[in-house]
């Protein structure tokens, strides 16, 4: 985490915190003049996971390029933690900014209100606080868009035409989101959805689900997983059966193995749409600028979800990131 | 503009360009992996004087934090000379970005366009292009924010009733958006707007104006300048008219000399509302993040116009900034 000493009462409780990039941390300390905490759910699902990785790299990249800047990134396992770890992380430190991925809305609400009304600057990331007029700055991904765009670039690789099956996650406005951007659009093609079901972003619910999806319909021109945890489970399924009429298999979210996929150039994955976990990274340097740069950041960050093709996909990559 | 010499093929016109810190250039150069391009208006008004002099404070900042980008400057007063300039920059240098804010859409969509498809990311600030697909991030204040924020304050101010005067700016879809997110406040209060006239954002008409509607209005409980600039003519007015019922006379934009009136707690102008010329370094930090974390940053950053207080007046003010 940085040690953190010239501003904090006392050592923050450690059981909450993330180590980071200790070296340095004494000298750097010195010149602190912004504390800016970071509390983010722990590593408990490949997407998750991505998110502590990208937040411990943005800690790093912001103290040096900022040296009068000290980040304190802190994960909780549930959200009863995430309450316990803001009082923590406000009792202990003055706090300049406090940027959240919330576990819920409903529970976080009123512990994040408490710290604003210190004046903290509030940044929310994803999961929006139930009462939106506590945030500075809201950032967020687009579930429409990574439907949307999918279903343009699939209607124009099929001509038009043709049948698919659907994989929904877990019943969530970001699945609805999802699936509402994807059909409205194929609903203006002749392509026809054989099938849509849940599988709850779970690798093996997708991997069982494509099973009965391939045993019932005899051809089914492409699939979309929605997902990429899904679409792993989706390509296991496919390649068990040995379908060769499944000409595109999608899912979404810029995993690393199906950025792999995209740019090695797989024929039938040849792209992916994202839904960063890195997104916590852009929450945290706008916050940053704020303070370093007194660039006025209070609004309204919606992220594209622009199509992750073989020429860009190097910008999407992280590989040293566990999603 | 710090010395442009590692990826330039010659010496950008120097017309174009604004003069930096030269310091160190030599050392950063050599480290140079990304070059970023910010093309704004030239200082021809107090509110793109605010937007020239916000892009060099940024440029200074982002290259001290990030020692791997370099970013440069240039300046157009009109918008044939920002497509000439936009050729220039793209013609001597390999862009990794640009930051535009458009002189107009029309005239500068196909130049921007052209660089875009050269790979550069593509940053456009306030003003859209025709085509909004261009673009990769858009950055740009709330019109109907800075109306409706205004309009609450006042109507609480004001305890739902009294009578109040407009004035109106050039007759664009800037001022009718604040115009609009002002007008559906009040609408829902008792307040009567007396007279709504154009005053074309001019100091010197907002006077002439003002003291139209103080000779024809004995009673006027506020004015809505609806900008700084007008505001300094509308309070002029009512100065010279020694009229003591004129509670409130508010402006917007965040001028410096209005924000330190904020500041100074004055009563009768005791707060403003943002549309900050240092958007174009929100922009800047922005983008340069995209580069120097790879956070991810395409996409819509809309601005808040949170109300300037005599408590947050400190985060608006930049006593520097010729605006």
């Amino acid at each position: 985490m940085t040690i953190h000493t010239t501003r904090a009462r006392m050592l923050l409780s450690a059981a909450t915190l993330v180590a980071g990039a200790a070296t340095g941390a004494a000298v750097h300390a010195q010149n602190i003049e912004y504390t800016i905490a970071v509390s983010i759910p722990a590593a408990t699902h490949g997407w998750t996971g991505g998110v502590v990785y990208h937040a411990e790299q943005a800690e790093q990249q912001i103290e040096a390029a900022f040296p009068n800047i000290d980040v304190i990134v802190s994960t909780a396992s549930s959200a009863t933690a995430q309450v316990s770890a803001l009082e923590d992380l406000s009792a202990t430190n003055d706090l300049d900014a406090l940027v959240i991925l919330p576990f819920t809305s409903e529970e976080l609400t009123g512990p994040v209100e408490t710290v604003a009304q210190g004046g903290t600057f509030i940044t929310v990331v994803d999961r929006g606080l139930s009462d939106p007029s506590i945030q500075d700055l809201y950032v967020a991904g687009d579930n429409i868009a990574v439907g949307a765009n999918t279903a343009e670039w699939l209607v124009e690789q099929l001509g038009g035409e043709g049948e698919i099956v659907v994989l929904r996650g877990i019943p969530t406005v970001i699945d609805d989101e999802r699936i509402q951007g994807f059909t409205e659009v194929i609903d203006q093609s002749n392509i026809e959805i054989l099938d849509i079901q849940y599988a709850n972003w779970n690798q093996d619910e997708a991997f069982t689900l494509m099973q009965d999806y391939l045993a019932r319909y005899p051809n089914i021109d492409a699939v979309w997983a929605n997902d990429d945890d899904m679409l792993l489970g989706v390509l296991e399924a496919v390649d068990q059966a040995e379908r060769t009429d499944v000409q595109y298999a999608l899912g979404g979210n810029g995993m690393k193995q199906v950025i792999e996929m995209v740019m090695d150039g797989d024929e039938r994955t040849p792209i992916s749409t994202p839904y960063p976990p890195s997104m916590i990274a852009s929450a945290m340097f706008m916050t940053a600028a704020q303070f370093a740069g007194q660039a006025p950041m209070r609004g309204s960050f919606l992220l594209d979800a622009p199509l992750i093709t073989p020429e860009n996909a190097e910008q999407f990559y992280f590989p040293d990131s566990p999603f």
